[in-house]
């Protein structure tokens, strides 16, 4: 993999890359669609590449190794073999699920994680190494390291140590990725994460020891979790002053359209968030001109485009009253162009902060954009 | 509206039509999508057009009526304008659903039919003036006559007092109909419809009723309601042999593939049905090959498409193997992937069908195929 920044902005700190990787190019800033169990819900593959743009999409790792199992993903050729998605995926460790979906009789040890299924109650257990050999054999471009993820509010102890055993679990992960080799012939390349919830020193520390990998790219993990965005803002670019400048750095989790430009401001080049697809299923819509919740009596007449600002089939063809009557009638359909729409938005928006960070004028441009992008219709 | 003939098969009554409307062609023998709200369900409308290829939806009265309700739609210019899809458009008259969706409270008398909402258990009564009058609002090419759809089994008695208020209901449905304009500058028919539950004597005398109207399109209701198949051919057969040979044939609510290439040899031209689509969302496959419960075991690693017989997106991108996983899963793709399949198969089906027709050689591809395409995978 490389990463070639070709423009930084003059008044930020945000920056237009290109990643490549043997699934492609990736350019960067950019929003990574989350495609849980090998699939962005309620969107067929050609309209993610089609419509949506999408450069590069999101599996979790804990979810596939579950259903439908790494045999038959194995048997497939990899993810991207078994879901027709050719172009570069992302897995996660696993360890953020391990914490949110199956906490019950969850067991964090120096070793790894016991835990049970959420879907049959089966009980797995989850080391550093073990995550890399299942990320290879779901054959991810990018591989996650296995981490802790810190809850918010987290107690300083709490924090501090999760982040040494994060540290010491990175250590066991770069060891057996690099004693490894890919499965389908093309690279993997693993990323590590900077913990340290929301403590500066924490954060500054694992910074440091993150960026002393000398990997290919760095993530930054325990944000998006709760805390008010202000903190994150701050933890943030505390941390993007330390990790490499010429390395992608990938905020996980994150976030709102105005969570993305302020971080873009602050040095992030890669994104990703279940916000556009699991908002679009509620019926809260992203567009160029605002939020719109599509439920609201006020759009029941209302035949104008859904976002005429966007470039894909449906947000032009299908109108705001038709969206509304098929959300309030519970019908698949809403999903579908809802989740199509939210994702060609926050591509969208990604692909014009890239625009503006080549053309020099990002920073009012993302000031405008974000009091823009967050009003309510 | 006009109907012409091209052909008739040799060897049964199948014949190969094409049905003129405001709203383009239709080539018939046809199967019609159900778009109950609106929306085929799971389906985009570009797919409904580019890859189902379907020339024609269906509409529910009683659902659109409800939600989004006749002012939405008027005020959108009728129901094309309010979805999107601009070939033709055929709504029931609403009857089939105030039996089976409002049948608490409901009261059946001579002016017309009170019911409540299964929505919001709202009171409302269905005239046959006023289900033209809703008919003709929703702007459907095709018109349903205001009938009441008897359940099998159904006493004798009871059967022939229904089919005779029917009977009356259409006389009214006609003269109201003949009475009023479309709203929206485009042609709009009325079909009536046969009824007589299984009794012959009974649909003998509704068929010559139905046909005596000299309406452009005729409709054969009260079957597929659980009666043996055989049972439904009998009286199918009965009925087509009466209604006007030069008018269309709509049996309603059919079927299986194998019911709809049987009743194509019985001499009927136009079909719908929500198995496709229903049955799409349980798991349940129609392909050129045979059936398919794609949540089967021996799917889990099968990578072969889902069916090359077809031409279409969904049907060869994705592997049966994949969408086994999603089913299971429950992820919204798998209706998606599964509903723009099934409806494909349909319409191949009825295209096959009329190909056939047209070559004269319908009657054995017929024989063959219903056994091929009904066998277990």
């Amino acid at each position: 993999m490389t990463f070639d920044i070709s423009n930084t902005d003059p008044n930020s700190k945000a920056r237009a890359g290109v990643l490549q990787t043997d699934h492609g190019q990736i350019q960067t800033p950019i929003f990574m669609p989350v495609g849980t169990a090998g699939t962005v819900k309620a969107v067929h593959q050609r309209e993610l590449k089609e419509d949506i743009k999408a450069q590069i999409i999101l599996g979790n790792t804990y979810h596939l190794y579950l259903r439908p199992g790494l045999d038959v993903i194995e048997k497939a050729g990899g993810l991207h073999k078994f879901n027709g998605w050719d172009k570069p995926i992302l897995t996660d460790s696993g360890g953020y699920q391990v914490y949110s979906l199956a906490s019950t009789g969850r067991k964090i040890k120096e070793e790894g994680v016991t835990f049970k299924s959420h879907i049959d109650g089966s009980k797995h257990f989850f080391t550093p190494e073990g995550v890399m050999d299942i990320q290879r054999t779901i054959g991810a471009d990018i591989i996650m390291a296995f981490d802790e993820c810190t809850p918010y509010p987290c107690e300083y102890g709490y924090a501090r140590e999760s982040m040494d055993m994060t540290h010491r679990w990175l250590k066991r992960c770069c060891d057996h990725f690099d004693a490894t080799q890919p499965k389908y012939g093309y690279s993997q390349t693993l990323f590590p994460i900077v913990q340290g919830s929301v403590y500066k020193d924490l954060r500054v520390k694992s910074a440091e020891t993150i960026a002393s990998f000398g990997r290919e790219g760095n993530a930054i993990g325990g944000l998006s979790v709760g805390e008010p965005a202000e903190m994150m803002y701050e933890m943030t670019e505390l941390v993007t002053d330390i990790l490499p400048k010429d390395k992608p750095r990938y905020l996980m989790g994150v976030g709102t359209p105005a969570n993305i430009l302020e971080c873009i401001a602050l040095g992030i080049d890669m994104f990703d968030c279940v916000m556009p697809t699991r908002n679009a299923r509620n019926g809260m819509l992203f567009t160029t001109q605002g939020i719109i919740n599509i439920k609201n009596e006020k759009w029941k007449d209302d035949f104008s485009p859904i976002d005429p600002g966007l470039d894909n089939y449906a947000s032009n063809f299908y109108t705001k009253a038709y969206l509304r009557h098929l959300i309030k009638s519970e019908e698949l359909l809403a999903a579908m162009i809802a989740s199509v729409h939210n994702l060609s938005f926050y591509l969208w928006l990604v692909g014009q902060a890239r625009e503006q960070i080549i053309q020099g004028t990002f920073k009012a441009w993302k000031d405008k954009m974000v009091i823009q992008c967050m009003q309510r219709l």
